[in-house]
């Protein structure tokens, strides 16, 4: 039986999230449902997009996972069903599968239609739930949707290239529940104009030239532990999603600080990279 | 294997729902366990009612749901088993049945008395879920309570008709994630005093005469997309769940504000329809 | 099918949390996952342990409990898989378990060695999960780990013991979801230097010379209603998890106030017993 995951901006205290289980659940008593995250910022695509992506390689082949920010359908905002990477998303045609899809091509872009279709304000509950269902039961996508070539695009997590590839100029798009802050350049980009030189990372007054591929790499396990000095540590690390963070060594969002607060590094800061 | 839910108060960060997740897999290892919510307000028996009432019924029927919201049991609190539009509710005699029932009568009223029973402050673990496990089981209501003919009322999510039916005068009486404000007006009582009528809906200083079916019923999607001037419309729809809502187009609560924070629209606040 | 269990600071709002579940399910599509907590404030062992021990005893034996709180491997702090009280548990080794134990020797103490062991930032996913996994799949401990004798001890929670006897210097160890504080002095040790005598219990202004076993135990029901003047009570209680608790009657820590905010008691506060 396929997973099926939720990602929203639904909150949990309300009953939306629990009202979208039970229509899955009805429809289908052995459904395996799993929360992303319903604490998408309101109406956040790129967010949304940016939870979704590093969450969903993780699971099997043939899981889908179904979006929910601004999902409302109007003639401008379909609701689709997209199969990717063996992958599949249901949700609005609202610019989040491009911001997903890493330049890979989807196999499957179609905007579904039912037999009788809920274009109401619900449509987790009363579109994409049955959508998902249907596939969960191995039905096939062409019987609850048809081919479709307007699949919104959205301006993507790339960085810009400068100085005919000496600098990379990046912006902040993701601060984690840690404060640490995420930029959009991907280890692949950086290494691909590093080419091997030395470089430097600017971060507002801060400059850092060595990225870590640990949050604790810097630190001297050899020294007696009152004297490692690590507590503050401001450091650049390649994330577990790929991507290079700005990040403090043990950080604390909500007490001594975090590369948010310390830094001053906010949402969609610029960020540079210089090689040497 | 019976669906159980779980509503409550308990928050997420302590281990109290874990523990009685804990104790239902103890009992049945295959449960199939949802949360509906914890982050119902403290002792908050209204919006317990609330959030349980739109989310129970999108589960299959037979689904057992427990409700943790000033439970601990005292002679005026029994813990009660009720079997209502054909799923059971188990939780404490407090008022929520009355809140939920919508004037439909339970079909099996009972009081919870098993062979040894733990009336300690935790009775969602200690006593709810045992009885959730028993029902799950395809166990027997009888056997683990007794008919009951004190069922608690509380007072009902009803607006007052005034004018000989020209007037409703209601409260609002939940804040959803977004900030949007629902009020005790349904939409089935809304247009049986309506009767075909026009009507105004004066809410603090605003007015409104249309009700909607969906949040972007008033764009017109037409025109391009920078001159719909959408962003912050303050607008009227009835919701998901049957109720009128007054709502900002895509509300942010935590941003640039919603019906809350930009009409002033607080819990308990008065909504007047006139009919015309 | 053993259940796998999450205990984190993680939040629930970034992607971390259903990374490791993809990677769970993906390995284990059966697998039965249940979330204790991802609000452990972060690096914060001592709750991290107060959590996870409070609720990992209602789940079945066998049960499998991953923590991740300060779990980047290190030298200092090594993976490890413990098999306590029948139930194993995967983290790292940073005191939790020693904090958790209650003075019972675990009976397999392990250091985690995988084939393919990837130490970076993400242990959750890349070595605790993997774990899990083969020992939900009945696969044995042996295979995955070696044993270990440096199982890293945390001081306790445990009271101070004065005038041989007749006094009991505890700290407030944990501040719950209403605001009640619990202490690190179990009904145990209470009872064990008791040994009937009467006794005050100090914490800062108040004074209290009982400990309920309910929160209305204080309140006498044949009273009407109006009458019983429960409101605001502060009381002793020895709680659920069988620890002295000092709280408000219906407290509620947004609102009216709690034994947090009303009586000034927050965590590391001292509390005195005298037993007289």
């Amino acid at each position: 039986m396929a997973i099926i995951t939720l990602t929203t901006d639904f909150g949990t205290k309300d009953h939306s999230v629990a009202a979208v289980k039970g229509r899955i659940l009805s429809e289908l008593p052995e459904a395996n449902i799993v929360d992303i995250s319903h604490e998408v910022p309101f109406f956040n695509i790129p967010e949304c997009a940016y939870i979704l992506k590093n969450a969903y390689k993780n699971f099997p082949e043939g899981s889908i996972h179904i979006y929910g920010v601004d999902s409302e359908p109007s003639p401008d905002n379909e609701p689709i069903a997209i199969l990717l990477n063996e992958h599949y998303f249901i949700g609005a045609n609202n610019g989040v599968i491009s911001l997903i899809s890493e330049g890979i091509k989807p196999s499957k872009i179609t905007k579904i239609e039912l037999p009788k279709m809920d274009k109401g304000p619900f449509p987790l509950r009363d579109i994409f739930a049955v959508v998902a269902c249907h596939l969960a039961r191995g039905g096939k996508l062409e019987l609850v949707s048809k081919p479709f070539d307007e699949l919104k695009e959205a301006k993507d997590f790339e960085p810009r290239i400068e100085n005919n590839g000496d600098t990379l100029i990046g912006n902040i798009i993701y601060v984690d529940n840690y404060g640490n802050v995420v930029t959009n350049i991907s280890k692949s980009v950086f290494e691909a104009y590093r080419k091997g030189r030395s470089f430097e990372i600017i971060a507002r007054r801060e400059k850092l030239t060595s990225v870590h591929t640990r949050y604790n790499e810097f630190i001297d396990f050899n020294l007696p532990e009152n004297n490692r000095r690590s507590g503050g540590k401001f450091l650049a690390i390649f994330n577990s999603s790929g991507f290079l963070e700005l990040a403090i060594y043990k950080s604390n969002s909500k007490g001594a600080g975090s590369a948010e607060t310390l830094v001053g590094l906010n949402h969609r800061e610029m960020i540079t990279v210089n090689f040497l």
